[in-house]
């Protein structure tokens, strides 16, 4: 621990715990602070993070923050949808795809600011831990990673608040108290876990909730959208065009309105674990709907099922951490490949909690209503190739069913 | 065509179409017919097809009328649920999994009663022809199938009535118009496509569904049940254990009410086209969501991954149509063993469409509260493992790294 | 048969069977044939198909001839090698890589020459009429395809031969009896199969043997040579730099003399049937050796373990006559992409049937000598680092096995 | 480092280095201590490891020896090569498989026994502390592993040495020096890695090998041997039936005999680095071999695709060190799955290093010779089928055809 430190690239929240965390590692470590806050679209103001740093000591020079959401969306939240990803059959990866830009960020900000070490405040039971470092390591290779919660004493609440109050660490008045449960948020989702939540057998309360409301409590009528597409990618909503990040705000109110992107989940942890957590994903949710239903006539069965059996290695992949890795880009270049014509436009019906698909169209619509007719005189299909496609098919289970036939004879 | 053919078992329905098939067959085969109609739960009565078998001329001995109703759901719909099965992301395989029971059935039928050909009433088109084919000629290699829809000239709703007319096949009144779309169903599911539905740009007409009322007619409250796993089948609701069929009959009762199970999908066929199909699967949608639940507390991380990875090429192989077939039954030996301890209680909240585990325990849970909490002391888990842990995970990585800091030096 | 075709472009040897097929094409469809000739390193001379053609009427501006070894080579080949593909564990797939270029070049003539069909001659029980018929099918997919095997009467040697002393076509003295097996050869390899192998519990006789000596008949001392690579691909032997055909030339000759690239295989049809083959492969299985060799340096585990798990599945695509299709070139895209630093040289012992990597160096090496040594001291690698490592894989495997000794008890 | 321990078993080879880690127990954990000792076919005598463990003064009811060859190639070996595996291609995972039994034994011993701890000999940068520390763990939760090379300060050769001689440990006078390389051995194989051999690009010197003699000795004569198979496991050489480790060890002599089994390899450890290994597998390598043959005949294709594909998965699970997993069970239950009828005989070509099959029969045979021949009138199958099954194939690949030249045009 007593690792010989300069500078530090802190990714701060302006939060209790990272704001410890600041001091830790200025008192520990003897070392430079520099902190790294970011707007994902958590929801919260930057601003304060700014004027706590300064309070604690950060020169002005050393406090970065900056708005990535585009960046986010763009190049980490769609790249991720071209691929219908759903980690265990069900989860969108909120939590997982946006560390991969945190670490990335906080490696530039070193590197241009000299620093030698960078640090998060992801505790040592998680899977961040894992996602931040691994992507540190993979950027640079050779940089000092702190990881507090696995290196100091501060291991209960008493005394995180007795190390805070002895450095003059302002304390939220809400803070004072055990937090019910713990949250992450940015743009795609937000997450909540622990406490009140570690009983898998029992309902999640309603006021975990905080980024939908509830299907119940959704408007009687549907509101139906159009979401348009371009290689892949959602470009706009209703005909109108939006960048990544204004899409995705957008596809998360109509979401949340209508209550729609709960989950209540256990899952297994890279490190080993399983452990509960209740995820509200509503624009997400409404996207991979969407982007299903488009590349249901635009992609063909061939690309389409290899996508399917590549989806749950991709989507582990991102939930372990590795999206800074050669396999988790050659699948992305297998993806990329396919989505070329995946461009048209879905109608989605949002209604208390449901996100259905009921109409899709595209110029490269590969349905073909001709050849899918149940009468006569479709072009480019003769019912008697149907005969042979079946023959042949058989072959090999009819040699089988011979063997079987005389085996048991 | 002008096979010699002796006797045929024919899949027989008691509909027009099918009677016309079994006319058909007597007339351009000579032949005798046998037919066999089976209760899978498609909600239909069975005698009506007794007597009209006999109307059109078969003899009492050569009609076979079978409730296989529970064999449908034990042996078929069961197994197939333990692999979380979905075709293409949404599809829960409700007519692909009925097709090889009946082959199956026709088979043993034909054997018993000395018959040297099978036949069925599906289109050259679809994929179940293909289902049904595999599955006679797996069984019976040397089976002689005729498909007539593939073979003979009645491919217009005109000339298949005027047939039926100078059969004297009886027409019911509602068939003699063009029937709006077509429809299969069991106690799985049931699914429409065709006419009104073939635009995939428009939203299928409420009339449509027939198994599920709409999210919206559904009733405010939420209904709370309790599905009870034995080894991956559901064996009891709400405490009280019943029989596969029964089970799933439940099931559907409670998914119809709340409005849940409903599909538009557009679908990749076997036989190379796209098509579109309105599907309603309101017990198989809850019992998904269900299995996955009590999976998500018994299931080890590496038999669940394994599993969701295997899980597209097991869909796509029942779809198509290779349920009899080595591939299918390699994957289910490795299913069927993750299944030993998938026992339990899984809570889910039925409410306008919507079907959500809300809880899960198991006496075999992996679940591990004192793991899993974010205070010290627990367990089996030391923090700093983690180091190590993500360090050699990274090792690779950072030589990647190193190799790419070198290359752009 | 009677379909109406006014061009046809015949794939065209100049031997036996496709001079036959000329002529039945004229006489049948009374169309224009245009003959298409490949130099694909089969080693025959191209001009005498010339000739021939000529003389049974095709006119010079219908002749097409064409060298398209380099080509092959660098498109289809060497794509292939990028992935290691084996068929089967063990089939280099020399007969199925040529395939879609010759479908390809025909679908270029009857473009340009306005032709409305394209025809072929293999025969209707192998794999090669799918390999022709779907790259035709993917390239232009309303041209008219004739297979003559599958149409004529032809269908044996007798009536081949008739037809030939009708239609004044010259009949080689070696091809009045029956050839003892049949051979198909291009660059990348030679094939024989039928008659006399047919047996598979008999050897192969060592007449079948062209393209290849014997490992007995092989010298008694080893060859050493050193191959470079350059992002995945052979470029060098022995420091001389080749174009594809002719390193693969070179590769072949080394084969030949070290009596390397025999294998003796009964594989599964895409037809439905198994059938044996005798490959010989001298210098495809040298360059597999070598790529696998210098891909042991330079590429990372993950990207390794993704290659050799697409691995069956691409070269099952290939065999089935699949490369122009969009799953192939995704998988195509995941591979190229792993073989930017795929780059550097082997040195391969070749020694009676041996092709052994004993060598091998590159810029991008990620071998790391002083990570691997086992003394102390050495860089970012910290023994203790291990323990943690186990401690979180084994977390879970420790959970099942508190399972189990609790059930057990 | 300080657990309190009472009892360890070790897995005692009887050499110097696992001598020093029983005195190292004894004296750091003040511990007793149980040797635990296997013949797993090393090629080493048994009894002086008891004799030297009485000297290091364990009682002699606290020395086990055992003789598991027999289980060790029946329950381990013989289920991974009905796998076919290879780890990266190439490695027959001779070190890996033989962990987890050793890992079983130890445990097995310490129930018995009342041991609280285990201990082996595997240094910190490799796969065998994690195979043998996972088997531990997934047998017995609780155990307490120790693992001297990562706990201890002996990490050079003279501490070693010294601390042997200070506790009057016999130094046999050729461990004095430094051995040029490490050795592990086993009935299936034995590998050398390290010091002379930790340059890749250096061929590796002859007198490294041990249990082959080279291609360039072996005999000038082939040598042809007859391996009959039953359900996937041989069962006889020549006729001559062979229990499971007998039959190894005659494959053994067959193949050194013949230089058959070397292989040089750069491969990728689990702990993250590379590492160049030079293996000796001569009867595992004529078993793979031949079990491949006897399945080409007996295995249907969709099995046999199936294993292919899953064998990377498979094979990567064991080199890790996860044969007590559910995941390794899984796809064991589907690979003995498909081996009911891979029962038959396979004849091996044995010369100057290549293991060659050149013919195979069995009861259960899949290939059908009518089926394959070139004549006509071969049973169950008709050339035209083979028309609709390309067309059926090829009407994906058509509709994209149209839909690229509609974009082109």
């Amino acid at each position: 621990m007593a690792r010989d430190v300069k500078k530090v690239v802190l990714a701060y929240s302006g939060g209790l715990d990272t704001s410890v965390i600041l001091k830790w590692l200025q008192t520990t470590y003897n070392c430079e602070v520099i902190t790294f806050t970011a707007d994902l679209g958590q929801g919260e103001e930057l601003e304060p993070a700014r004027k706590k740093a300064e309070l604690l000591g950060i020169k002005p020079e050393n406090i970065f923050i900056e708005d990535v959401r585009e960046e986010f969306v763009r190049d980490y939240v769609f790249p991720m949808f071209r691929a219908n990803a759903l980690y265990e059959g069900l989860y969108l990866l909120g939590t997982s795809i946006a560390r991969p830009l945190i670490a990335k960020k906080q490696i530039e900000i070193a590197r241009k600011m000299g620093a030698d070490a960078v640090s998060h405040g992801a505790t040592g039971k998680g899977n961040d831990q894992v996602r931040f470092e691994l992507g540190y390591y993979a950027l640079e290779p050779d940089i000092t990673v702190i990881a507090p919660w696995r290196e100091w004493d501060l291991t209960s609440r008493t005394r995180l608040l007795e190390f805070a109050e002895a450095h003059q660490i302002p304390i939220a008045k809400d803070k004072r108290g055990e937090a019910p449960f713990s949250v992450d948020a940015n743009l795609l989702h937000s997450s909540s876990e622990g406490k009140v939540l570690e009983d898998p057998a029992d309902d999640a309360p309603e006021y975990v909730y905080q980024r939908t409301i509830s299907p119940e409590e959704a408007p009687d009528e549907a509101t139906l959208i159009t979401i348009a597409f371009d290689k892949g990618d959602a470009v706009a909503i209703n005909g109108e065009a939006l960048s990544p990040a204004t899409l995705l705000t957008k596809l998360n109110e109509l979401g949340k309105a209508n209550g729609i992107g709960r989950l209540d989940l256990v899952e297994n942890r890279f490190v080993g674990m399983k452990s509960r957590g209740i995820y509200e994903t509503p624009g997400g949710t409404i996207l991979l709907a969407a982007h299903r239903g488009i590349e249901s006539i635009t992609l063909d069965r061939g690309a389409a099922h290899l996508k399917d059996e590549l989806m749950p290695r991709y989507a582990e992949l991102i939930y372990n951490g590795f999206w800074f890795s050669p396999e988790r880009e050659m699948l992305q270049a297998a993806i990329d490949y396919s989505q070329a014509y995946v461009t048209g436009e879905v109608t989605v019906k949002l209604y208390k909690g449901n996100a259905t698909v009921i109409g899709r169209k595209s110029p490269y619509s590969l349905y073909n209503q001709e050849l899918v007719t149940f009468e006569e005189g479709a072009v480019a299909y003769d019912h008697r190739d149907a005969a042979g496609f079946i023959k042949l098919n058989a072959l090999r289970l009819r040699t089988l069913g011979s063997r079987a036939r005389k085996i048991s004879e």
